[in-house]
């Protein structure tokens, strides 16, 4: 697999929130980040959904900054009890939250001196060192400090937060991707074949994803995937002579989401 | 929060699946366990997302078995040369994998001999010592071995299996959940008496999630959620006296999604 080739930039995303945990809550932020990571060349390697809980929260930062080139945070940045993402971050750094006189500034103006509660106040507390990320949706910022960036999340302003940050960030090898459909062929039809054209192109990830969509019936969704993008064309060009030895038309376009039929 | 209280069962879910980290597929599966889990009286605690890549599968497996009552892992265990699932389990319990009969004549018998090719016999070899978790979308078996429920990626498998596992497992204490949604409120305008409810209601979890539904708005909606049954009523009761204070029309019913109003 991948962990072979000259190694992009590595992220990790910890999803700080009883409310996915509790299944309340479908997360979406996932894919919104991994999407805006591939653009960029840095590999999302890791999520991790954890409660609101310090300890856990600490604990696991201080696990994944060393470990990734860049941990991003969503969740527990409003004004209320069980928003403890920015505590949590200074404590992992040893550091103290500070007023960060811009953002109060800003805060202040956004909800009018009245609204401007102790509560909502709270958010114009940074850990002392961050940068603070800009909230186009409702001011109250999100922030940076050394690897960790800290965001909101609801899916809005988490998106806007990531278009803020990301494009900033050093670029890495660029990931090329391209793959085929393959209806009415199984998994098991094509295992042995791609296990062959995996070991051929060693710098390509080779992935194999079954679906059973209503409109086009069973098949295999086949993507190569790689930062040697000369390989990953010669690799999605086998995986397109594969499917026509098979008998089957490959058919290119957005992968189909998961079905069943292995 | 939660930590205070007579702990309930913990589980972790490890997805394994690169095509969840490259945005590739939406993960539902997440969602999926925790309400069966949550129904059971047992709490999804952690969700890790991680890649095809068999150190880090095996080295994950071993952190987290120690650490939760039960593991469930979603995605790995098809017939391609990346479902390395099975595999990596064995190896993380120190074991081998051995032909599991009765599966391998159920497969044959789904596949027909002519289809039941090296490929598609790898799904019946499991870790020695597990017990197989039936599949009856596509046969092929999922797993329990220890504390570690191995089930199919594919949410439609996924599914099935959870309700295969799920209900056999001893119960721990029911969650109890219940929320009011106040619209025309903000986080911020209920911060402060939120906090003095959270310590005045310390088994239960108080969780405050602003939404923007076009069809009402903007608002908030406050839940409730414990394992002393009693206290969450109060709690909750507390939560819809705090929003008729406020001038506002407490609504039940589900809660909506994220949205941003802060």
């Amino acid at each position: 697999m991948l962990q072979n080739i000259l190694a992009p930039k590595t992220a990790c995303l910890l999803i700080i929130g009883n409310e996915i945990l509790s299944g309340r809550t479908q997360d979406t932020n996932t894919r919104t980040l991994a999407l805006a990571l591939n653009a960029h060349g840095i590999r999302l390697s890791e999520v991790r959904i954890i409660p609101d809980i310090e300890d856990h929260i600490v604990s696991t930062l201080n696990a994944c900054r060393v470990h990734f080139d860049h941990v991003f945070t969503s969740g527990g940045i409003g004004p209320t009890h069980d928003d403890i993402t920015a505590a949590c971050v200074a404590k992992a750094f040893g550091t103290t939250l500070l007023l960060h006189a811009p953002s109060f500034t800003a805060l202040e103006q956004h909800f009018g001196p009245e609204r401007f509660n102790t509560a909502r106040q709270r958010m114009a507390y940074l850990p002392d060192g961050a940068t603070p990320i800009a909230n186009p949706v409702s001011v109250a910022p999100g922030f940076t400090i050394g690897n960790v960036h800290v965001m909101a999340g609801v899916p809005k302003i988490f998106t806007a937060m990531v278009e803020e940050v990301v494009p900033n960030l050093p670029r890495g090898a660029a990931l090329s991707m391209k793959g085929w459909h393959a209806c009415g062929l199984r998994e098991g039809d094509l295992a042995e074949a791609l296990t062959r054209l995996q070991s051929e192109f060693s710098q390509t990830d080779l992935g194999s994803y079954p679906f059973d969509r209503p409109a086009v019936g069973k098949g295999v969704a086949l993507i190569a995937k790689g930062y040697n993008a000369a390989e990953v064309e010669q690799a999605a060009q086998a995986v397109h002579d594969l499917i026509l030895a098979q008998g089957q038309t490959p058919i290119s376009g957005e992968p189909a989401d998961h079905g069943a039929a292995t």
